[in-house]
């Protein structure tokens, strides 16, 4: 940490500053030079009462210069870390892809296609039981019975299953049933749920703001390792930008700062940035390619009649020929499809 | 609703987007046009089915012409809805001034600002008990406790208490002891909670989210009318934007545009969306002149030695002299400062 | 300016650093900590060559303390600049309105609406020859005859004349005839023309680019200032952001920031900003409570049949209504409405 | 294009509309609800007065249908476009690789980064001579001088060059001694420029604006069609956000919508989009992926050194180790590096 006094600044500003960065436990170089005076923070700066130092008299501002990030930050955990849902690892030569529909909707409709993705190489199945709708009147999801539907999905083809949780009052159910709890893009800094998260035994697949910068983003997952759950996978889902031609941006350069800022993680889930079935499969290359762990993409059997998402949804067939195209292009920057 | 048929569209595809409109209860007019064919929707198009319609063959776009949000409409309550914050309400001629720290850190410290703001002129104490931050290791508010500190103060000013809630766990407590419920920015799409609050009786003021549209702002008001609370007060907080000289961009064409559309209160809270204290006293003349029912001011007795936010919080001088400068200010646009 | 060594950072890395720094001019001071190394300059850090240090090994950041604009920044001269337009100065006490069409269609609709926003107390016309579109098939303005209608309004009734520039070509044009030269948005950073009008001898008034920084506009009048001429009035006009009700998002705040940072003039146009005639009469109000100089303002006798930018034209009637509102706020600040 | 009626409309307003559309060339469909009358465009709704429709008493609402790009726009040009520069095409079966530095300095360096970038693979040569700079104190490029020392590195090497416009003063030189000239970022929208292009026998290289929609972008292209010039290379270089890790975000699903949308071909620049040499790799990697016809890329012989973004530079090595990795990429997705 960096302060930067005023030129006005009188020698007991420099004290007072100075008193506040040693109570949080560092050293204190002073430079003094004819304009500016620097106060420079030697040792961990993280339990520094920045805000009163920032309103201290005399001091022009203050600059962090460390990530604030602690146990999500790679320059402590160089290794990437793998988490392991189902059969399989993310965050290792492997890349696993999450398919399913944005709502389970009936049961031969999430079995139809739990058992049409694990054919054609899904290792997880995802599906809304619960669904965040900006609209109160809009459909919210099967609840308890979307769970219930998702176990048997599950319990007929072996994937393990992927799903949101809303509310902390489900926390007991998900952490029974459910293999990997996701944390939406509206939830990410429900800081609330985050820390029962960290209680948490699963792991958690947390997806970005729609606004939140990478630095925030990681701070959400160090909410929950907070709590001693280290198994956090992040979510690139897109961000909102001006555009209104995708849904949403994706952001594929987050993913590769992310992967060297972090040990976690990361998937793509290309269906919710670009809300456009047609440009899912293209997205979803270049997503492997930028470095992603994994896919979490929107299939439906019958996007015409799904009740959510259709226009984002893709077909069994198609995510078969995406997989057919991930092969190759995994393959080339020394990845396996499983 | 209208539906724009692609120029490839059969005649299969016209019946079957007909059906899925007529199924959610409308007529459906057709316009046939040598290149465009349209189906209007006559009638409340609100249940028809847009996700199905489209991902529809044949179709085009769908595009909607009413607004999602009815019970916050103001097409249908075309008078002022006004609430009461102990004496007095907002939504009418009166301007409420709620006032107070960013966080209850001690007895001293919330009984002294109550007094000094209540003598004043606010109308409301607002302390955070529960505090929003960004790092797991920062400070995280006084909880419980910080509640009873409010009641206290409270008690000795008969000043009404604003204050966040963050967990549906402590929906009782807040529903007892507090006078108005705070959603703050980063929970304003946190679905659960908004239901959970549309079963309270107290008022709710909702902050509106970081990169939330005015529609989606409003359509999270609706989820707590849906479930039946019409008390909420709406409060622009900045937004974010690419902008990084304040911490967020004050949009208030946003409290014109929102007085405009909905018959609910509106307050702004200038210090969250400046985060520099110099720029609380002309950004809040300027929100009441822009048509705000109320301001939500951080005032610290010691910016110095608060424990969050002290870089934005005036001291209680500076908010008398903003008090004299905002009563000759609502008088010329028909407004009382109490 | 700060320089944070990594701490992997050699002895010859901080010589390079310095040589760098000295190279530019300034004393460098060093505190070596047990973690962390810094380098402060001492001095007018401007002619460093920051690109250089950046990319040094052994750099890990390099933070600039002051600010980069030093002609356009009120540290150095504290004093208002007012700048003199036909008959007042936009800058002081007085608050000019700039009023009239977005586009100059014919001599009967620029001479009518001078004379009623003249009698209606405009201080200047404004009014579009070359009109920056974003369809090359859209109106492109009445170019070189719109100058010529314009002289004719000023003529008719005294009001100077304010209107946008788009090509070099038409400097020798512009500087003859027209009082204040305007710079659109969309040429915010086209330096060339910046380059060229630091050359004339005319107010300038700078539109703040749609996703420019306070920084950026500032710097682009720096161009303008750097060529020697001082007469930049800087215009804030609202900024592109996710939000979509209104046409961009005002940023009232920017002109409270910017009247901090620099001594230049600020005016702002509610009209460009909303993009809705009923929003412009409180969007202006709050913007002179907000500190601005002056408003530019578009007004059309008959927005309905005005060639372009009618949806957010208010007419004659309406501009005089809204200087009366304004009369009374602008003294409530102590500013005057001529 | 599609106008909604207010409710409150007359008989009146609906003739009103209707001689406003007709004016504008098309015939009209209405269709009268019990709430809801709607007018609809049959035929080329270009000519249509929008702006006077938007302003109509009675109407509520005009939405377009149809893209207002048509030159650029792919419905009535299915095939793509392929824009030859020096002996390579641009918009087929090979990726173009444009590289070279932020800007010319020296005959040494220029050549010695030309000579080494030829032999590892591009195809044309980049280099600013002209700079567009923030500041006016910053490096502004060694102009005239360096179109003479790219002139001289093409000479050398057969690489064609690739170089900014800033100034309509220098048409002539471009257009005598460039290959392609390229429009930067930030005159996007200097429509005066995009007119004079239009006018040139060279290709243009069409950076997307900060805060340009894919609309907006391609409407500038339009600009230069409309002129007479088809040969428009269109390039992402990233757009403004709120993230500030990266300088700018990489918007690839922008590189996918615009094939999509438009015959013309794309180019992307992942140097400036990130702003941080190590992440150029993975990202033109991701772009080629992603549709790109082509990168362009900055280059240095020694970064450390270079006179502009150096941080964002990659090495001659690099570039061939990029090259290298991208090879096989470009075969899985059907298309060769030269």
């Amino acid at each position: 940490m960096i302060v930067i006094m005023k030129h006005t600044h009188t020698e007991n500003d420099i004290l007072n500053a100075r008193k506040i960065m040693e109570d949080g436990g560092v050293n204190v170089m002073i430079s003094k030079g004819a304009e500016t005076t620097i106060l420079g923070a030697e040792g961990n700066a993280d339990y520094i009462d920045t805000e009163r130092l920032t309103v201290l008299p005399g001091v022009e501002k203050v600059m962090r210069v460390s990530e604030p990030f602690k146990k999500a930050n790679r320059k402590y955990h160089p290794d990437n870390t793998k988490i392991k849902v189902g059969e399989v690892f993310i965050g290792g030569k492997d890349i696993s892809l999450i398919a399913g529909p944005c709502s389970v909707e009936s049961e031969e409709q999430i079995v139809g296609i739990a058992e049409n993705v694990k054919r054609m190489g899904a290792t997880a199945l995802r599906g809304g039981a619960y669904k965040p709708r900006t609209s109160p009147y809009a459909f919210q999801g099967l609840k308890e019975n979307g769970i219930e539907l998702l176990i048997e999905a599950k319990e007929k083809t072996g994937l393990p299953i992927v799903t949101e949780i809303m509310s902390t009052d489900n926390l007991d159910l998900f952490e029974e049933k459910v293999d990997v709890i996701q944390v939406g893009a509206r939830n990410m800094q429900n800081f609330d749920l985050l820390k029962h998260l960290g209680q948490s035994k699963k792991p958690i697949l947390l997806k970005r703001g729609l606004s939140s910068t990478i630095e925030e983003w990681l701070m959400s997952a160090e909410y929950i390792m907070a709590g001693g759950n280290n198994n956090v996978i992040l979510c690139e889902r897109g961000i909102r930008t001006f555009e209104t031609f995708t849904r949403n941006t994706l952001d594929l350069s987050a993913v590769l700062a992310v992967k060297n800022l972090s040990h976690l993680p990361v998937v793509v889930d290309p269906s919710h940035a670009c809300g456009k079935a047609w440009m899912v499969e293209r997205m979803a290359m270049a997503a492997v390619v930028s470095g992603a762990d994994g896919l979490i993409i929107e299939v439906h059997n019958d996007p015409a009649h799904a009740l959510c998402d259709g226009a984002q949804s893709i077909t069994p067939k198609q995510f078969e020929e995406l997989k057919g195209k991930l092969t190759p292009l995994a393959q080339c920057i020394g990845k396996n499809i499983m």
